[in-house]
């Protein structure tokens, strides 16, 4: 089944690569097919109901508490084939899809190519996908290349209204908002799929919902999809255990296992958004302050690199020698949590494991200790320890708890436990530019492969696809690319355009 | 007058040593007695309109209309001597005080000592400053002294009304609430002052318009006052006017300039709100950006550091040859603005000049290049060059405005080239103790001082006392300061308990 | 043929990943059997003639020039079974080994275990290495574990003759000394083989001249070796060719490409060298430099952070997409070194490339411009372009020449373009420990592993011996290595003790 | 006297402002005049004496014991009124001040000045420096302005000859060798001063041993000299104390003091040395080291930056709690030796104090540890406590001793407890430019002066020449320097061409 028992499968971590998930055991056909609303809410992934903040949501501060199920909206056009929040934000929300297109280079870059070829032309896309102003322009872009778009959410708190109303404005079939009910979430995927005299042929999907949607109740849809690109761990351990299975029907494409997601998500985002993310929420000064990070893997390890930067005293945990080396090397005091907790002013999880900050650690922590999690679901706090009469929990502000001990103890609990990044920072769009422009080559891949070149298994991207998206994210720098020679192309043994590394190259 | 024209006087930055306030040429004495609310609004200290922000005020969001001086508010012991915005608030307010003072432990260590002695016993202290959870805490430290406090704020923008009612329900009589009018302001100050029954003998300033303001109203106060403590610039500058001009009746302490505040707040500051405030405004993504930091003195110096530490490329500009020679040192390239304008992703002024990114140069930048200001009131951009019919203005967030070029080219001009750090970031809480720790330690000394100690003049706090401030807080950091053995303060000619360093270091 | 023409593999950087070998097409047993001197020495390794320096030949100032071949020396105990420079210096030498042994402290751990079993027990080495103190450590701790030892060197530049003396006083059959000839070079490693009464049944080489003496004189004794640990690139490229060609007649341990050896090596070992080079060759002051890293693998990644640590301005070329975009996001400019070249004060080469400085970039380079390679053998700078009749050499130190233009510009060219941190830097101890350990535990497995476990073919470590060695070296730094409790075991899928990483890991 | 009693006067730290020199009770002209060789060497400075090295010293092998002295040398020229070690070590030399001038870019532009003016025509300057390729480089340039110079060494140790020999070459009158006894020292110096038909008529001293000298034994000079131009703390005490006693006979200039070597010297060249320093002398490597650095001046804020940035994790010891604060939010712990004594890998004293290290500190340090002193002439580390008969001493290297507890723990000892930085590395060619241009802009300024200007005292250079000299080396780096407009000029009121910074800037 794919329901909750197989969610905990995250990414963002070294750890991860050797997770065996052995707790799953229940198969996908198993499922009943007649679900209630509540057995309905019980197979959402986990994913899909992470919290989620963004800047634009500051903004939006409408109480309308009308269900947009129940409201009747047209765009200017007069077109109603859309069921979001209140389309009147729609201009609100084009001016954040216009500052992202700033800072998504490539698939601006692709949509002026599309001008001479369509590449999409005939592609009837159904995607489900968070709906922020990044996804608005690869939804743009792929329109711009020829396709067709329907499109819902992949998770319930994650949309921006004011941006699903631009797209609706611009008659894109979009049905999501803000808050969504489990019932809402499926019934909004359910009308993307589920249209008279349409039928989609490819997916973009991002958790498996949509996917597992679609072979639930219209198995026989596959017979004219010629491909799925899924984004998230989630998703694409589902197709694996597919295609082990012997059921996928359709090739598929893993973008997240692409060398650039890899590479440039974990560090590099997660060097910005600690930061950000113990700012917005807690105002905290990082100079002089005693850190601890648990785990050295690339989300450790970025960061590390970002709070040492501004003259934090930083800490690490580790469980493998050679990133525990690593950590010793770059110059941190490699220990184990125990010894430093009682001096630590904030504890950052980035492991993939599970109850990495016990009670036990929880109970000797100082006053006023800071305890957040960057690297899996909502684990490796047991933040479940933390539900005990003797402690009152006390929500100091948005995404803030004050847990106070019987002593008057106070520990500032983030985001409840859950992904840090996602609920209390923005994510820069030009790291999300990456993701987006590989799901739109992928995209462009697999609908124009030749018969037979991909067949009904589970695809990682060809490293020369990984360096073009690369090579059209660097003009954002103005930076120049050197060329071999013919003559150093041949020393090298090396194509001049690549690929220039391994396949195995992470 | 210390009306307008007296106000671009500044801190943060070196180039302001020599500042010799040419326009200054109105004098304090001849300000009309007679003022009407319109002149009222001219004599206003500008820093008393920056705007500013601050983590609290995201959660004000009560849209109660009515004025608080029309307003009959009584607190849970049934007192009615304040004037704020809503009474109700007092709980959320007062978990905003207990969190500051976590980050504020030489005040605290203040209280402690407080439960012997009470060096402010007998002290009515009338206090105008930003009304915020860390002024609280002083307030509240200086009560615990033994002092009596009635207080305004010196910004009609910056109360955060939760901390007022926080203070108002303990008793204290405060006047202030965000978005007073200029004729409010005056009034709340009146209100402080202007009691029966009650007459203040200690100053607590931060601006000059409590001082001002009794000067002018109340001259025969100074009779009972025993000495004035002013933080800012702007009333330091105002106060040593006075003293030229033989009209300075008490003896006042120049915060301002003390060690701590000058040593601290503009690198360490400045270091962490950079940052700061461009995520909270743009979410911008700061690796590969190209930036050009004008200006490399102290706050120079902090921005550049933590933008080249977060990955971005940094420019400098600087007029001065040694600070520029440090700029290279560090590993900045040194540049004219001319010369990089084309390529800047962000422009940073930290100069406290005028005119440093003038409209030629706005003309110039790319599309979506960002400009900010780090150093100076609001001069540093030529805004008032941005105000031209071709030019379109859209506010696409709070304090974020897109100025848009006919061929569509956009500007992102933040704060409209007001202080970022003071309008989009808040400030470490950290910091702002050591300036409160010296404010509390300056009451203490001037109303303790023997007749005679203090004349009619400006004076800086001594360089044992700037010790004293640093060494409260270093507990904080679990920091242990080694003493110096009897020998070795002998070979060193020292005191072994300080000072340290001669009266000229800064 | 082991000929020359097969030495242009080169370990140090990403590129070579990909290298093809094309012009390889001789084969090994094509070579003629009778060579004199002179085709000897084309078919001594290139890594055999590399220039080398140690902080110990400093000292080196013996100026006896008899060739040690015709020196009859005895150790104290009376042994002579050895050929070496001075057999007095053997206290010098003891010292440097002790310094190393301080610094190399998982070989000091294997020793104690080494007490109760003896893994090597019955072995008998034939080594051919560099003779540096490290190498001492290693060769008496494989002592220690019971094997007989008799040593070579793989560099005809590269011994310590203090150590060699060292080691021969401590009754090691140590045939070395620095300043061979080509023919003293294969004499040394034909009396290390070739004695009578003692057979090697192991190899650990460094470099493959070793392995392909054996081959090519005594084919026979392959009989009784049960195998070779090779580190180099050059010596595993050998074994893959042999191995490819059905002629490797025994297992192979590849060391070379192990995990912790590409791991530290590259990254954190150039971090240390580049600087180390730079200043003991040209005291150059590295604040405000501009410098060119050619390359952005792990040795230019190395290379780049430590220059920008000191204030340099660093640009980065590079040719492949990701690796600029990692540049990019680190804050390095990316540019090609023609736009650069003529602000350059430093050029670094860091591609594995060839004629990545040409004759042109070093035209147009300005006066005083310092060019090195931290790459590749000696081929990045085109240093034969460079030796044209109106350019004039100038020997202004060790290992660094002044090229002079006709205009009176000079080039500060740094080992003739040879590698900088073999030639003026030392490398740290610490680093070569790791692989020491790694060679050490690679001859423990080969020489007690089971018939049939391994086959004539080359073969890697384990993922869990890489993690082993690692963990040997924790210590060092105080590191305390946390434990996975049994239930997050289970949740990860891993055993408690590793392997934590996936095989394909690097 | 000027004896030994006055010798602990140093700089580098800001401890030392507050030196009050107590022990010093001897006075100038108690000193007896009939001094055999032994008393001699008790007055020599104790700078004179520090042992300093330089990478042109490694190339220094003449074995020739003969004294120059006792010789009878003629450049080819046929010039012979000089005396140093060995002429035909010209070429060598010159090479090396080649190099140098390469580095100083303001001497090298006022040589260029100097082909119109001559401010200098008619100077007779006598010198007693360190002679060095940089000092080689200034004294020529003093020659190209017109001077005529006759030098002397200030230090017995520091002399490289090859430049003494290229100086004599070009017919220079130098006086110096490396290894001077002390008598040669003040005979160099006598040769100097005490030549028929020619009198000096300016003094360039550095450690004040020539100006002593002339007092003493030719104080009737003093009626032609026009100033004296001092460089070291040493010195510049000395001539504080003449001035205070009355005695100071011409105007000082004290060059020690300008901002610009403040500024520079210190933390910008100690961030280097220490670097340097440590791997020329025992290659240790930095990452994951634990030191120690004991002061946090600006010599301790190189240093720990230095190091921080190569991957040590650094503690900081202070006694200052302003410094102290500043370590805490650089991202230091503060802690007491003690605390982490066991624990150090290396420990580095920079405090200027003495006895920082004590014996029981050096008793707790575990083996291997590395100490040694960047601070203060040899006082800091109490090596005394080293002397006593069951420590073993072995000189491991140039500068290395390990120092042998009982029990076998060894302690590598750097430069004996003297300054690392003169020691055991380089110090760069352009920082030492920055005080070689303030000497000569000095010189300029004493011997062009109008009568009157300068009175018998010691003078510090202006501002506004401190950012000439600035100005003079940002070409360097091609650094552009942006103007004030007049506008701006006016508003900050400053002249447009400086000063920037009031004159207490430091």
């Amino acid at each position: 089944v794919w329901g909750l028992n197989n969610l905990y499968i995250v990414n963002l971590n070294f750890y991860l690569y050797q997770i065996q998930f052995a707790d799953q055991k229940q198969e996908f056909n198993k499922r009943p097919t007649k679900i209630g609303r509540r057995s309905l809410s019980r197979s959402i992934s986990q994913s899909s109901t992470d919290s989620y903040s963004s800047a634009a949501s500051y903004t939006d501060s409408s109480d309308d508490e009308t269900s947009p199920r129940d409201k009747q909206q047209k765009n200017s056009k007069g077109n109603g084939d859309f069921c979001i929040k209140n389309i009147k934000q729609a201009d609100f929300g084009r001016r954040e899809v216009e500052i992202a297109e700033q800072e998504m280079p490539a698939l601006m870059a692709l949509r002026k190519r599309a001008q001479g070829e369509k590449p999409l032309a005939g592609a009837k896309i159904v995607g489900c996908t968070h709906i922020t102003a990044q996804t608005a322009v690869l939804m743009e872009t792929l329109a711009a290349l020829g396709a067709q778009c329907r499109w819902a959410a992949c998770n319930i708190y994650s949309t921006q209204n004011e941006v699903a109303a631009a797209l609706a404005e611009n008659s894109y079939s979009v049905f999501a908002w803000k808050g969504e009910s489990e019932d809402d979430f499926w019934w909004c995927i359910d009308r993307c799929v589920n249209v008279e005299g349409w039928q989609p042929n490819m997916i973009l999907d991002d958790g498996g919902d949509l996917t597992h949607w679609i072979y639930k109740k219209y198995p026989n849809m596959f017979k004219k999809i010629k491909g799925i690109v899924e984004e998230s761990v989630t998703g694409v351990h589902r197709l694996y255990q597919l295609s082990k299975a012997g059921k996928l029907c359709v090739p598929a494409m893993n973008v997240n296992d692409s060398v650039t997601k890899q590479k440039f998500d974990n560090l590099y985002c997660c060097r910005e958004s600690i930061l950000d993310g113990l700012k917005r929420t807690t105002d905290v000064m990082f100079g002089g302050k005693q850190v601890v990070v648990c785990g050295y893997g690339e989300v450790g390890k970025g960061c590390c690199a970002a709070l040492k930067a501004m003259g934090s005293i930083v800490y690490v945990t580790e469980i493998d020698p050679i990133c525990a080396l690593q950590a010793c090397m770059d110059g941190f005091r490699l220990v184990k949590l125990n010894e430093v907790i009682r001096q630590a002013d904030i504890v950052i999880t980035c492991t993939g494991n599970k109850n990495v900050v016990t009670r036990e650690h929880l109970d000797r922590m100082k006053n006023g200790c800071i305890v957040c999690n960057m690297g899996h679901s909502n684990t490796e706090i047991d933040v479940a320890s933390l539900r005990t009469p003797e402690l009152t929990w006390e929500r100091v502000r948005s995404q803030v708890d004050h847990v106070i001990w019987p002593d008057g103890k106070r520990i500032v609990l983030l985001a409840e436990g859950r992904l840090l990044n996602l609920s209390c920072s923005t994510v820069p769009t030009f790291v999300l530019s990456i993701t987006a422009t590989t799901q739109a080559l992928a995209m462009i891949e697999l609908y124009n492969a030749p018969e037979g070149r991909y067949k009904q298994d589970v695809y990682l991207l060809p490293k020369k696809m990984d360096e073009y998206v690369a090579s059209l994210h660097l003009p954002t720098f103005d930076a120049h690319l050197t060329e071999l020679s013919d003559e150093q192309a041949k020393y090298l043994g090396l194509n001049k355009n690549g690929p220039f590394k391994p396949n195995y190259y992470r």
